[in-house]
């Protein structure tokens, strides 16, 4: 081979700059994570949470990034991100889950930061704010990355991306979205009452601290509208069809008293779970998008599933999605495992942020 | 957000030209996936068979590319494609499962040509030759990928690569990577004798031309090798213990002669399953790594597994791998489907090829 033309030594590899807002379960993790990559991929040039921030364009140490106690004035920092990324390759991490956080991400993609996030708060806006994030990161010159919006770490929305980038059309996505649901119905079937089943999902650290973000299926809905939106159809919030499990006796209490208001179901939980028994079935909480014509049909919600199908079998707090394609029509793609917990929620996020490392070098 | 320091729009994204060399099932299919996508991402300029071949970089049709009766003059073509490659990012798709263009790959590497492959060949060499193809992606200034070398279309590769990259440790993998013998062991459950199956594997078009390529456990051998590699695992070939389904009497008889001489193992293959269902389980041909200190141990051969376990009901002739790492440790992550197939197979190419293009612009 000595008569190729060898190309010239790359300049060494720039390292990505990275802020990361909201240094809590996840953020923490994923601070945790970077310092323990070493390396010169990534460098960490500020952290904040609600009160406390630290930027240093110099780099900050990820294992102790010493935020003061100043809260983090949004456009100023902005500002200087953007000031940042048109000389060094940038990305913002938002950790919060704060909806104020969600409304800086057009803003930044905009002026050059990527963004890389496992809130879904975001993509769940309207079909024409998705439509314009997506365009900015189309453009090439900035990237936005969400894969542990749905399934934490598990290869969901890529896969879906990939395969739809690739010329394939998705018939239906199908699955267990929420490791919360998996453990409650769990629990229903070894007989314990679903306001119990509900409480001890909290005390294990599953639930949200108001438990009825997770009964509400919201949480599984937005999940589902991003694999829909990931999978090329243009749909609203307002599409999908939820079954909420919050009986209307809870609805409205304090928080404090909402696992005595759950009480009001239990007897119709047991009676649904037993009848579910009898048939050979369990009882999942369901998401699933079915294609018709050019659009799609979105539910969420508790099914009957046969016990010795996948879903069936389901344990732990596992999430599973089957997808269905033109190519992929026999048997289904499946990803099953984890689909919530810090580690590797972070791990998700940091896979992303290195993807986005690799793509600007 | 009027304050915001917008920047450049950035240039027009200039297509990455694809060589594809190999127009058989997968390249053919290939092609056709390329064609269908339409858009400016890629440009096709070049094609060939064994026999035929067509360069042309102002682009070609990938519908019909009109291959030329002009065998492939591999030195030419190489130093042509790096002359391109040094104003134009490039990439050669090696689609031929041969030997003589696997020794292609380090050489287009070194001259700032990235390469995607199906073929298992270039990366189950020594552990020295796949440590400098990794080196000379790992520059940046060109891309090497073979997600489709374990799994076809199946993010496995990937999964597992973005797992160790985010600081993971990979503990154990296993699976069934091939979906011939689950074929295989399916018919065999329903009570086909060992060689009826395998001929019937070969009529379907499941099997290699020569099914002892399928039973020989070769394949599944070389695909555990890349994924423990892809682990950061250094190991050779000669680490996998690997179980041949080739009875000694049909090691050395010519292929027509094959499907009579694998009879001499139907009944020991009809005992092993009959033993194997008295006991609840199953057979399939399963390839298992697991981690031992700072090495691992790879195996591959018939292993009897539960029946309702999720290798036991595996069915059709899918894949599955289970990965369980130190995050993974309780459930481990799950990747199911069709593990086989040009159409799944090519797009899991495509795929790679527009991450070289989405890396590249």
């Amino acid at each position: 081979m000595s008569s190729l033309a060898l190309c010239p030594s790359p300049e060494p590899a720039k390292p990505l700059s990275v802020f990361v807002a909201g240094v809590g379960t996840v953020g923490g993790a994923l601070l945790r994570q970077i310092a323990g990559l070493g390396g010169g991929a990534l460098r960490l040039v500020g952290a904040c949470s609600r009160r406390r921030s630290v930027v240093d364009f110099d780099g900050l140490d990820a294992a102790a990034p010493g935020l003061q106690p100043v809260p983090p004035d949004w456009p100023a920092l902005v500002n200087r991100l953007a000031a940042h990324a048109a000389g060094t390759p940038t990305v913002f991490v938002d950790a919060t889950g704060a909806p104020e956080i969600a409304d800086l991400v057009e803003g930044l993609l905009a002026s050059g930061v990527s963004v890389v996030t496992p809130s879904k708060l975001a993509n769940t806006r309207s079909q024409g704010s998705y439509d314009r994030l997506r365009q900015l990161s189309a453009s090439g010159a900035v990237h936005y990355r969400y894969e542990t919006t749905a399934g934490a770490g598990l290869p969901v929305v890529r896969t879906i991306e990939d395969l739809v980038a690739t010329g394939d059309h998705v018939r239906s996505v199908r699955g267990v979205l929420s490791g919360t649901m998996t453990y409650l119905f769990g629990q229903i079937e070894k007989g314990a009452p679903f306001s119990t089943a509900a409480r001890w999902a909290h005390e294990q650290g599953y639930s949200e601290p108001d438990v009825r973000d997770d009964l509400s299926g919201e949480d599984v809905a937005r999940k589902l509208l991003i694999l829909a939106r990931s999978a090329g159809l243009r749909v609203e919030r307002s599409d999908v069809e939820v079954e909420s499990l919050v009986p209307d006796e809870a609805k409205h209490v304090p928080v404090t008293l909402v696992a005595e208001a759950l009480a009001a179901a239990d007897a119709a939980w047991a009676e649904r779970a037993a009848e579910a028994e009898r048939a050979g079935q369990r009882l999942r909480y369901v998401a699933e998008l079915r294609a018709e014509g050019d659009g799609a049909r979105l539910s969420v919600g508790a099914r009957a599933v046969p016990a010795e199908s996948p879903l069936g079998r389901l344990s732990e707090a596992d999430n599973l999605v089957e997808i269905a394609t033109d190519r992929y029509a026999v048997s289904p793609l499946v990803v099953q495992g984890p689909g919530a917990g810090a580690e590797v929620t972070a791990a998700g996020v940091l896979a992303d942020v290195l993807a986005v490392a690799r793509a600007v070098r």
